[in-house]
């Protein structure tokens, strides 16, 4: 496989393409082959998009997501509950749960979560800045909206007990079978803690409205 | 879905990934986001690699695979037959081929196929320029290393056609069951062509050595 490409300006712009996650060296030559099919200005548009996004990207202030100011156009917005503090891992997530438009307060972006198998601690990752702005006052309610895996567990733990002392609520997703989901193929300890978190079907009936 | 994402450099960069063929969105703001995690000059490296590549990348003016010089290695290499010329649709062509070590001519790259559904015509690709260079005098064969699809049957025609004045030899690649591939398995078409082109059993001993 040496000297595999005929130009080392190829041979980069692969390798840069390889190294994204996901992205082999075959896909990453087909991209960059269809980059260089197009007109000069679509392949310069591609990497000037990237260059600049990186290069003046802010986050808020307050939340961390990424934003064009230095308050980002959530928290910047009267209308939001700002009582209510929205805990996600990263910035995806705020989309996703913006998306399913049920959250009516504000955010806090963490960048991460505690893996102390992938070195990242408390300190790596927002969480004193959490804990700041809960102290801070005003808040009435902290929903930790992380994932269902270990790393996200440790993560609700830890920012739990760093809040205690503030007395404000801290509530956490529900777990349960997922809609669409199948009873036979929910795995049991979803299916267990669907069981003993059961809701009136009433209540059910009147959340979908 | 209408005001996706917080900041517009960040719809700007998702949207130039999403526009790379076989990149929906939402892989398209997995690898922005990824871009984001990295430090600066990473993401930069990035972006700067594939506009360097679209600014300065050179065709080779006889074989038109992509060249750091007027002239590609290839065809500035004396080693190589330069009587023997190999069609190929594209410069991925030329690396698989490159890559079995059993070209020792030189090549041809059309820039794509002949396709009226996609309206491509015989000018669209290099074909003028092949006949010139087998009109130039010099060439012994011209191998049509081009796929078994209808578009890549039209063009080898058409070559064919184009070609046929000048008295030079054109082949074509054996059409046959792929190496590894099961007989029940292998369709029809492929399999009387393979029976109609036997060879003997001998050669192929000898070939594989």
């Amino acid at each position: 496989m040496e000297k595999e490409f005929a130009s080392t300006l190829l041979e980069n712009a692969v390798n840069e393409f390889a190294k994204l996650p996901g992205i082999g060296r075959k896909t990453a030559l087909r991209l960059v082959l269809h980059l260089l099919r197009q007109e000069e200005r679509v392949a310069v548009g591609f990497g000037e998009a990237i260059i600049k996004l990186r290069r003046e990207i802010k986050y808020c202030n307050s939340c961390h997501n990424i934003s064009e100011q230095e308050e980002c156009p959530i928290c910047a917005n009267p209308a939001r509950d700002h009582s209510i503090i929205c805990v996600v891992e990263n910035v995806k997530d705020v989309m996703s749960i913006e998306n399913t438009a049920q959250h009516r307060g504000v955010y806090h972006v963490l960048g991460g979560l505690i893996s102390p198998m992938d070195g990242v601690g408390p300190q790596d990752i927002e969480i004193d800045s959490l804990v700041k702005r809960v102290a801070d006052g005003g808040v009435k309610e902290v929903i930790l909206a992380l994932s269902a895996t270990m790393e996200g567990d440790t993560t609700n733990f830890y920012i739990y007990r760093k809040l205690a002392p503030t007395g404000v609520k801290v509530s956490v997703l529900a777990r349960g079978v997922s809609v669409g989901n199948e009873i036979e193929y929910t795995d049991e300890i979803t299916l267990g803690r669907s069981i003993q978190n059961r809701t009136l079907f009433s209540d059910s009936f009147n959340n979908s409205l």
